[in-house]
């Protein structure tokens, strides 16, 4: 409808320190929009202690009786949240613009996704998780074919479920290296050489700055903070420099040109030197936005040189879309930006696909059994879950609506880094996969937390970056509502 | 009651190739026990096809153009199986004695977790899955404390969640090696030397015939099998020798000694032997029974002296009951039997607990967050039903019901292999947790396809054994039904 939502009475209980600067500030005023989500969603933050409030300490407490609770933000009341708003157990209702380190892709409590656990047809998959690759239920080949095959990325006609992101890397990393092995010794039947002790001297080239996972061979690929890897052994495996880019990219395509092209020939040297220290590089792991790393972006035509070049040198390549895939970049997978007929060999996921897993195109196949295989190989509940997460994304068209509502978070960005040039750079994305740089992690650090004590969650990651990571269903009037929110703090900040 | 249940009329559909033979065979009969599943489990095996029967083949080679099919067994029936039997997409009605690769804990559909998905209460549970290492739900705490927490092992205080086993061991091994340099540096802030590039030189003790999982870091301690670690990178780790004890054990106890003594040397040579190659082993991992690698026991004097020469080098002891883990052995963890008052610094689990995770002692908590970390960290769904198993397993008695059932079964293997001494040697086990060799593996293989196709799923494990992993709700029985069968195909064997 017509009506207009003023954003002005955003309502916070407890005093805010912003609340004076309200009246400085422009006003972000929106149409309520066509918001299929109405019915259960709220329509604003609600605040009513700070984050974490008591209650959330109190639990925070009890829980380091238990385990490291050191990175606890605050406990949740997940039964009362609903759509875009996460609330704390201390009744606070915040917009989400984080939403589980970017993993619930149509919101909370989403009435589709309760409708399939209600339903009595649905209760055993709940309670009887099988062995998958040896056991799989009735179902699960059609669930397979309505739900992940659906979104296969081009090329890629073969799936393999796992239980979480970290797994899915780890055996995507075995298919690649079990392909490589097979080519070299010209068949899939081992020698008795190759059978013991079987370990061959074999590497994955990863990207500075890259986050693939924390198991041991995912940690041996990830370099974004040295806190993740400190005091875990690892492989000497070969580390590329990802380009820095500079930001926006369409007003600097000659130098970034040059950046992508100094990253793609020190690739290629990395590969060759690797084969001659007797370490091929059996596949190549990348990002398409990387972001833990700090959401840094690199062009189409840098990725299609690449994969290029892997295939140049008999490595395979794997595109992890454990955090772009699913929707947030406006497409389902980020790599469709590039506009490859070829894009990989193999694509991983995770997160927002509620199930772990990888894609793999036909010759990425091992031919025999038990070596990519664990007990649970995923979990079938899951995928139940996906196949209604798949419909709500057709039949609510949440992919153009996330290119709509990218435009506006994107646009806003652009505002607020002219404004506050020396607070703000660097604004970025694709979609609602957006990111922006801040002067100092510190500030960094202060902006989110106050944000979230004004009803708005976001999450930092790199040195300096903030990323946006709202769930599909996050509309433009939702962009007003942070923006709203992030501007007074900006304006407050001395 | 005191009714008599004659197992003898075994209804199977098709021409069993075994039923010549069945009034040669000793029969065993059973008093109806005391029963509490008697109103939701069936009452008998029911066969109207070989297995896989054809809606089997068909779905498997649906499953054969989307992802590897070579390890399925047949698909399944989940809704309709109840209690100990499994039926299959054909129909068929099977006694499970393998369960999911040992990880269903009290039975399939068990009305107590029936009641946890439909109560609307958990709804949210089942969709919203939360991050738990930054956000959990205001329940956690209290799930923890009602579920987990009432089985930690003794002196193991903490216990992190995580989504599977191969994730529990990967972060056990590296709260291992945290714990390791911590104590090497005398503290826990790290100089810029030990973050750049962070990776030490650390190595895991573990056993030949050892299983810890399949990714890259629990690969490079598991050698059951070579096809599990073929093609695939790893690291120079020590592999100590793991007993080949004699069976029965308390008849041969003088060589069993003698046989872990050496084990024992060699494993403390091998320590010192990695401290000099500049690579200690900051921790040993070792399963209470080696599960995958064929049923391995070792005595509760060699798992305390092993631990003992654990701590006298400064290495973490960490016990893998991911597979023993949950009740099977007639005690919630097998390496209660030892009677040790100081057992692991670590216990993961999986599989029967429905969640992954570790327990472990105060003093291998990690200071700083985000190191022991992922997305997911589990499945707060997962801990709901592992409180209702736990409630069930303590209310229905069920250890001491393992116990008792585990005597029957192996009583029952003592029996045959005196009466096939060339075909079957060396029964073993602890509750349930069973197993005993066939001469041959062709021969093995053969049984346990012959038994699924006459009702009975049993697995194999090592080279030449079938293992035993019924749900802790096997009764005697249902110990007399496996023998019936499996005694007809002894005695049908040529």
């Amino acid at each position: 409808s017509e009506t207009f939502l003023a954003l002005r009475n955003i309502s916070c209980g407890h005093s805010s320190p912003l609340s004076a600067f309200h009246v400085l500030c422009c006003r972000y005023v929106s149409k309520a929009a066509v918001n299929t989500q109405a019915d259960y969603d709220y329509d604003r933050p609600l605040m009513k202690t700070q984050v974490p409030g008591p209650r959330s300490k109190e639990l925070t407490k009890q829980m380091g009786q238990i385990q490291n609770n050191t990175a606890i933000n605050f406990f949740c009341n997940y039964e009362e949240s609903r759509g875009n708003f996460l609330v704390d157990v201390d009744g606070n209702r915040m917009l989400d613009v984080y939403t589980q380190i970017a993993s619930i892709p149509i919101g909370y409590n989403h009435p589709a996704l309760l409708k399939v656990v209600s339903d009595p047809n649905n209760a055993s998959a709940f309670v009887n998780r099988p062995a998958l690759g040896i056991l799989p239920p009735e179902s699960f080949v059609d669930k397979l074919t309505e739900g992940l095959l659906t979104v296969a990325p081009k090329g890629l006609n073969r799936v393999q479920n796992m239980a979480c992101g970290s797994c899915s890397n780890e055996n995507a990393y075995k298919a690649m290296f079990i392909w490589y092995r097979n080519k070299e010794r010209g068949t899939s039947i081992p020698s008795d050489a190759d059978l013991n002790p079987g370990c061959p001297e074999l590497s994955i080239l990863s990207f500075s700055g890259a986050f693939h996972g924390r198991t041991m061979g995912c940690l041996a690929t990830t370099h974004s903070k040295p806190i993740h890897k400190l005091d875990v052994p690892s492989f000497d495996w070969p580390i590329a420099p990802f380009p820095r880019l500079q930001y926006p990219l369409d007003e600097h395509v000659r130098e970034n040109a040059q950046e992508e092209a100094r990253c793609l020939e020190e690739t290629e040297d990395l590969i060759v030197k690797w084969r001659h220290k007797g370490m091929p590089v059996a596949g190549v792991v990348i990002e398409p936005i990387q972001a833990e790393g700090g959401d840094n972006h690199a062009s189409a035509a840098f990725f299609i040189s690449l994969r290029k070049i892997a295939s140049k040198h008999g490595c395979a390549f794997h595109v992890d879309e454990v955090q772009t895939g699913g929707g947030a970049t406006g497409r389902f997978w980020a790599h469709e930006h590039w506009g490859a007929e070829d894009p990989a060999d193999i694509v991983s996921f995770s997160k927002k696909l509620l199930t772990g897993g990888f894609f793999y195109r036909d010759e990425m196949e091992t031919d025999k059994p038990y070596r990519i295989f664990n007990t649970w190989m995923g979990d079938p509940s899951k995928n139940l879950l996906l196949a209604e997460v798949l419909n709500v994304i057709r039949q609510e068209n949440l992919l153009a609506e996330v290119t709509r509502t990218g435009k506006a978070l994107l646009g806003g960005l652009y505002e607020l880094q002219a404004k506050y040039p020396n607070l703000l750079s660097r604004a970025r994305g694709q979609g609602t996969f957006c990111a922006i740089d801040v002067c100092k992690a510190s500030v960094r650090d202060k902006l989110i937390l106050q944000a979230r004590d004004n009803g708005v969650i976001l999450g930092g990651c790199g040195d300096l970056s903030i990323r946006f990571r709202p769930a599909l269903i996050f509309k433009e009037h939702h962009v007003h509502m942070f923006l709203n929110v992030f501007s007074d703090l900006l304006a407050a900040h001395k």
